[in-house]
């Protein structure tokens, strides 16, 4: 989880970017960072923090000039987090000439691709594995960048949405499966380029459009500003499901779906399959929220906000101390008591992964007085990590994975405990031979191989 | 508006208190500031920004030890905003002890009295009004500091709740009138203090009662930690109403009644009053929600969240450019055109005050395509700046002052716009004669003078 | 210990007094601050660190407007050192127009007038004894704000050299004692004023003359930027003699008399009463390099630099583990082990306070090598502590208090040791009748009471 | 110019190693970084600034951690100056082993190295020569590191003092001129490796010796702490003689010589060749102290400090306007009126390169009322710059390169100006066939072809 945002042919890119990512932080929260080109080189600021904090009091015509960017904001905790060099965009100078490389997504054979690379004498400088992007095009033969560019995607494995720019231009790619999101907007006389779309609302740019899986991307001067023209879609995706369910902002589009569209048919096919009638239905503001409101009214049952939300509550936390450690939770969410004593209350959430904020919940609506708690999840249990860049936890930590429904609701203190069928998800996901999505987190079941190479690299015909 | 809280004889008092604040952040987030006591001195930090901000990485236990303290967030940007001075708690070293002093409030007699004051030779320190109190009880002759602060109280006019903190005692007041809320709750074998209840929630501290108008309370080591008693209900009261309508939060309870309540009433009367047929109700997230939800309930009208609130959206902004001004409000509200698109919608907000943000809301739910746009104010218009302080404009910007709604909405965009009648207020509040809510703002009628020296120094018998 | 400056109709004048301060930078590298007034108000910038820290990259003509200022520079690290209300200048608001004040000395009423004051409603808001003029000018009944001032000084008991600044003009006072320097320099339309005369070198002002002890002097948009005439020399003085042993820059003129020739005088002297033959004579560089090279050229013996100091070694320390305690000195000072070895040496030191460094001084010169090492001081034994603001420590802490020379020579591990008889050092000092340096710290001496008030406001005759 | 310092086998390595840059500050302010092993892996801290600043208040135990340590300062203020990357050490991982190395020197075959390199593949990060050594080890096919180190060092040419510093080894290299010193002494049961040998004395290191050009020494746990032993003298040498003449602290042993005792041979041969008899003879603190006193002496002149340093002007410099350039100097140095007016004196500088202080302190002494100034150079004059390290300035600017001293003379201002002729420097040094100092910066003539690769690596007999 991750978001990137790119420009191409805007005046001001450098700004243009950060009010996109600032559209897009609930995606990352940790670090930010952008670089623009000016047609003579590259200029870059990032930092760990919010998009504000990184970029307040900034000059961008000053520091960040041109009319090309691209951007990236981190959610990881990851291993080396603390060390500036792993934030993104990622520079390094190629044959004298500066890249910069934002990417979103996991890529699964860089152990051995980089352990390859140092025994020929490559110096890997992060802990990223986006870096292996930059190494694979230094040693590529091929000639111009974009083919550099996708003899580096033909050798890596795993899921990557990322934006390359030049001093001059700019490219995007997306894996074979399009695990992660990222679409393509006009804008002016140039282009926008985001992981969601609500990053184009901001600028009323549109249409958009999603970078099919699989395509290599290109603009720059000689194109004369416009953009080669990507491919159709591929034989067979595996968008991430989980940007539907809880990632993605409900106002945007990915995958060329809208978000709240989706949630609204996954509350409403929880209400079919596990509808129980209670005085109130409530949500786990606000990411349940689209879910809930559309499942209390499909069983015409009052909706009501019993958890009330701080959202003040940042990143740089005052020290909890040992008994405190509960307060973390109160202070995020405080049940209404008003609301909620003396009632029976269904609590819809969107996913249940380790259930420790489930079991809290429930503690909070008990102990403000509910008289029943039924806990109704939009989504199947997820029981499998994520190989492709969401940040589930290890098999052992997912509360899900070997206890039934019956037993986990005791486990959590739930007078009862429902899931979406995984067979709901897919129609809710509107899936078909060919252009589904992946569900291994909530099944188990890897996606079938994909025989690589089938990046295509599409250039516009003269 | 602005928030205050306190503890006393609370172990780890200054982190108690930060988390208290924290729950409060919606009442300010310009400035921050402990005090805390430990018998023996005053330990102090302040600072712009948030609480989680100012008290980041703070070692609590070395640098604001003891059982007792008070807290301030800063709402106003007034005058010397940016003079660290000003930021509350106030210290003042008055003969060799020191006292620290957090205050919500608007004191309207300051300019005469500070004038009057330096001709005696006093120095003022800051440009806060709350000041006046520190050299009024330094020039008291009375004795103990209860009866100082008595007599200071006895010469200033206007809105004040306040914390008094000294070495090893803590005294609350509450001018005449009771305008601002300040509760107090026990916890443990001490006391804390806050303006909203929600603060409580955090730990649990139950029962809460509000302090009532006109009255000081005291407990200091000579009481064993028992607070003394407060005063029964004064003649008449002027709760602001400003306080149940927009500011506090929805699940705290202020001058003995829950702000949620009192929304949903507002919801209700709303709807009972001006209540009009479209496809869906909608708020302004998240202020308006309860109103909404319970208004859309009354009428049998599907609640839908069209507009989607950007919670990243701090103070430290990304400087806009001239062009760029409008993104200010996309940034913070995008209308979901899935939800909006060809729909007749019904916006409901809190309140009317400067017009520009209900500008705006028509102007994105019309751009996102909808077919009408009906706007409904849970409370009336605000026509009369408020001398207590809430932050309203002066009378020209107050855009309802001389426009009947009629031509309002015209101006607004909207197809329609009806407010709450006053009398349906009073009747939401439960106001009644003695115990009632102050609502200058909306009807432009003062308050009736309360002769003063009205404060009770209310002592517990032994 | 401390520094003041201050410019009066002299444009640019916050920017002049920064680099004044740092011309005087070795009499106090804890704090520095600098009010300006441009006729309209008064500006403050002020901080911990040196000079060059705190005025890091200000705009001169945008923060310190105007075209007079006073500055500080704060040598003590006393009680509350770390709270920046004791950084001076010190600027209080006298009948809403405020004021700005530096101050070099000790007042030694201070205790007694502070309780006093607080008995009738003063708050402090310093723990620094300067407030004192604050205090006393807002409750004086006189007129003009000259008169005011004097009200104050008749009522202080102590050491003071002050720099008043208003919004429009500028007072300076020196106590009837005249205990430290203050001198006034023309300097293009306008006057410069400061601690010592380096501060005008800078600048080519010329003549100075210093400020005679017992006067307030006072320019004024009225004077048309002439400065009131000071009064003649009073009846006695007591300028502090270890200003010029140590304190002050060499190339400085104070109490009318340049450091390097009374140095040169010291060295001289001190050959004659305490000469011994060695193989070379060295410094303890840089403050005894003056006296030293005199006392060598007196004997016919070679000076050499036995002893190199790191100019690096700055306040923000590595922190110096136990065992890394001796490294302290080692890294300020290193003997050259090619000049001492197998030599006889005489150290010449200016002054011997504590003892520790000469312990330290003696250690390393015997681990390089030397034969025979001979301490010579170039002044009197202190035995007495002051209590007009030179720093020195306890009488306990006074090593020389209570052991004879060769006791001491003993302990601090030389083969000699030998002091300049006080005699001398009034010699040396060319002190007579009348206008006399204090010398208590060597003899333990209290000067005469001095009837008070003493202090005349001068001003010129139309 | 630049610094470096290491530890290996000594407890507190990063602490110690702070100390030594500490003490050789001299060499370098801009910039300082230390990273130090402690078996497991490196740890590391850099910053600009001096070596108080970027260490303030750090925990060494818990932030450099470990028994070896390598370090750095920086003087240069070249290109990309403000990049954090380019401060060293630099630190990188050669198959998953991460390295740090720091160097003094200029490598001159970088330009051209970096070219060939990238078109293979290589992706460099900072814009500093020092980069190639990890390039060139991580493409080297030789086992163990040093064999690796050694491979890379014969393909690269210019001036070189390193250490490589592993998780559990530490490896020093000087380049076969040896053009800039480095230097070893045991301590305690490990050793101590710095450019200079002041930075020994702090720890009382000794003996230290000079580690010969042309070596590569390596100590690692295998050889039990012991250092595998270093080879004999090359067959020739190119010492910097500007490490002399200028750049070490006195009381530093290079290349196995005092400075001091150098700079005092300097002095007595300027007096023989260009003595000329004045009332005093002054020196330009603190750098050509040594050389005017060793001169005044040998001719019987009276040595008197004419010019005052202060100590305080610091590299955050206060910003100058237009006007105020000329206070730069008189910042720096004040002439003392009291000594200079109404004599003749003879001002004594170690060297003249642009000649602009020169051209200042005449000036200055002249407005103090010398009746007569005469300039003594300790060197003959720079004509040629430094492809080595030494940061002179290109031809244009080196004023001596194309004007006779007399000429010269008058340019300055001064009655006479006179150097050491070249002859008498070789003598000073103690030049002989083979070991002998690099003077390229004076006379213009390149030193000869050393055919390489010469670099050998020694490796103790079991």
């Amino acid at each position: 989880m991750c978001g990137i945002a790119g420009a191409y042919g805007v005046p001001d890119a450098g700004r243009v970017v950060s009010l996109m990512l600032k559209a897009m932080q609930h995606r990352g929260q940790e670090a930010a960072g952008i670089v623009s080109a000016d047609g003579e080189g590259l200029h870059e600021i990032k930092g760990f923090g919010l998009v504000d904090e990184v970029f307040a009091g900034v000059d961008f015509a000053a520091r960040l000039p041109g009319t090309a960017a691209v951007g990236h904001i981190r959610y990881a905790t990851c291993g080396e987090a603390d060390d500036r060099r792993n934030v993104q965009p990622l520079v390094a100078s190629l044959r004298r000439r500066e890249k910069a490389i934002v990417h979103n997504g996991n890529l699964t054979n860089y152990p051995t691709m980089r352990e390859a690379l140092e025994r020929q004498g490559a110096i890997f400088q992060t802990a990223s594995d986006t870096e292996l992007f930059l190494h694979l095009m230094a040693r590529s033969g091929e000639n111009p960048l974009s083919a550099r560019l996708k003899d580096a995607c033909d050798r890596i494995e795993g899921a990557y949405s990322i934006l390359l720019l030049t001093r001059d231009g700019l490219l995007a790619a997306v894996d074979p499966y399009g695990f992660r999101p990222l679409s393509v907007a006009p804008y002016g006389d140039g282009w926008l380029f985001a992981s969601e779309t609500c990053a184009f609302d901001l600028f009323g740019a549109a249409p958009s459009s999603p970078i099919a899986a699989g395509t290599i991307v290109e603009i720059d001067s000689a194109t004369e500003g416009a953009m080669l023209e990507s491919g159709g879609e591929p034989a067979i995706t595996r968008h991430c499901s989980f940007e539907h369910i809880y990632f993605t902002r409900p106002d945007s589009v990915i995958f060329g779906v809208r978000a709240a569209s989706v949630r609204e048919r996954l509350g409403i096919a929880l209400a079919k399959s596990a509808g129980t009638k209670t005085d109130i239905v409530t949500s786990v503001p606000d990411s349940s929220n689209a879910i809930a409101i559309a499942y209390a009214e499909a069983l015409g049952i009052p909706f009501r906000f019993a958890l009330i939300r701080n959202h003040y509550t940042g990143r740089t936390f005052i020290t909890p101390k040992q008994t405190a450690r509960e307060l973390g939770v109160r202070m995020k969410l405080n049940a209404d008591r008003h609301v909620v004593e003396g009632r029976t209350i269904t609590v819809v959430d969107d996913s249940l992964v380790r259930g420790t904020t489930a079991k809290k919940i429930v503690e909070l609506l008990r102990s403000a007085g509910a008289k029943e708690v039924h806990l109704r999840i939009g989504s199947p249990p997820v029981i499998h990590p994520c190989h492709w860049g969401i940040d589930t936890p290890s098999r052992q930590e997912l509360i899900a994975a070997d206890l039934p429904p019956a037993e986990l609701a005791k486990l959590l203190g739930a007078d009862s405990l429902e899931y979406l069928p995984i067979t709901a998800l897919h129609e809710a996901l509107d899936d078909k031979a060919g252009v589904s999505h992946c569900t291994t987190c909530f099944s188990g079941t890897l996606p079938e191989e994909i025989p690589i190479p089938l990046t295509r690299l599409i250039r516009k015909p003269a």
